[in-house]
């Protein structure tokens, strides 16, 4: 038996802590800014490349639909390649959030767009005034957040009526694992060594830096969190690769095995 | 490294067989008045205690809700305690249907209530007149169906407006791998080995009786089918176990792993 690392190169290792408890949320880790974490990020395709290297972005572009005279937030908006994508789109004002100082920089000199702004703030303890908000946008950074249910009521309040949130998060099964990986059995079969999916809580990786801490949660618990925070579920999609995505990635073979990837849409209900 | 069986007793192997199209829609599989297979299913403790017995009742009678007044039709209705609760709960008509003509003998000896018929069908061919049924209810049947989209265009025309649809399946984390079990590995992790989440179609197992077909579909597809069939997903539920099932059950304990059981509410919407 060989353990192969997984097809995006994270070959973490893993702990399992204490789950966190609400009462004690902490100030986020901004590990973000780490030299190491930065030249990681700063190198995958998605951040060089932007939205077209990111192979779950038409999916989620769907979701996101007309943007034309929106206003528009995106959580955990990196180097800001979505808002400058919505602003292009004719979204009227776009904020993107982030907890990354060097992050929010590059994305300042690279944005031309006045009705771009950037804010730095810490989404375990963001707020955000009420009914401002037409579209809210989160691509791959709820897995970080120790409070969900604080984040989406406050993304909740923010919403105007019929306001749309659109999210991308690592699939649970990507997250549960306490040591995610891909094992190659004898006969050649390639799985994924699946473990402690209802035990909720935070997950120590290595992916880029030592030390980094993503929380897993459930399916269900991310779908049950938005229903309890007053959204109706509109579309809930796992990403796998197409044929197309397999014949220009043959690395990403084995992402057929397990989801990587779980996109939700969901709209504000009053 | 051991090879575990599944603390359900379901030490399976698998074969993957060519995807069945929706053009060819077979007569389905009838395995289950096969003698093996009656004797073995007759003998869990589901079929011999009720829904009492099944650890994710509660949460799929909440999704349920109130049944007094309404019309219900259990799809894949096995031995009919459903239907029996569904009358003794005030349902005004209950229809229990499935393939199994042993199980329906059965069902009918048990059932006292005389709104309660039993009707034996073919999920995968049924067809129920429109607009007559309240709450239509599926435990752990429509992962042997091989045209999904089918039944619930049907189940939707049949459902009055408003009328709810729950369903159990089992999840297509559990019957998505080519060899499904638990892996022990040398430090004692055990890890469920999790390949072929997006190989959609059918897998052979031996389960009660060699040759149980069962459809592997995703938890994005079937969120997506009920979509498109003019559902509106209230619920979706992964059953794992809780404390007390864990301190009653201690052989359940490679259930935290992995979920086995996707439970979903819908209303249909027009």
């Amino acid at each position: 038996m060989v353990r192969v690392s997984a097809p995006d190169g994270c070959a973490e290792t893993l702990a399992i802590g204490p789950s966190t408890t609400r009462d004690t949320v902490p100030v986020a880790q901004n590990i973000y800014d780490d030299e190491r974490f930065f030249t990681g990020y700063s190198a995958l395709p998605r951040s060089v490349d932007g939205l077209v290297a990111a192979p779950e972005w038409p999916q989620l572009r769907r979701m996101v639909g007309d943007v034309e005279g929106r206003r528009v937030v995106d959580l955990g908006c990196g180097f800001g390649w979505f808002c400058r994508w919505a602003a292009d789109a004719g979204a009227t004002e776009v904020l993107g959030i982030d907890i990354s100082e060097r992050m929010l920089a590059q994305a300042a000199v690279d944005t031309t767009q006045a009705n771009v702004t950037y804010r730095r703030a810490d989404l375990d303890h963001l707020a955000l005034p009420d009914d401002t908000v037409d579209i809210a946008y989160s691509s791959l950074t709820l897995h970080y957040l120790a409070d969900l249910p604080r984040l989406l009521a406050c993304v909740h309040r923010a919403l105007a009526p019929g306001g749309r949130f659109v999210c991308s998060i690592e699939h649970p099964v990507y997250t549960a694992p306490s040591t995610p990986g891909f094992v190659e059995t004898a006969d050649g079969t390639v799985t994924w060594a699946l473990d402690g999916y209802f035990r909720e809580g935070p997950r120590t990786t290595d992916w880029l830096a030592p030390g980094v801490v993503k929380q897993h949660r459930t399916v269900g618990t991310y779908v049950g969190a938005l229903t309890a925070a007053g959204f109706r579920l509109t579309d809930l999609v796992e990403w796998g690769p197409s044929a197309d995505d397999l014949a220009a990635h043959p690395d990403w073979r084995h992402e057929v095995q397990r989801p990587a990837f779980l996109l939700i849409g969901a709209v504000s209900v009053r």
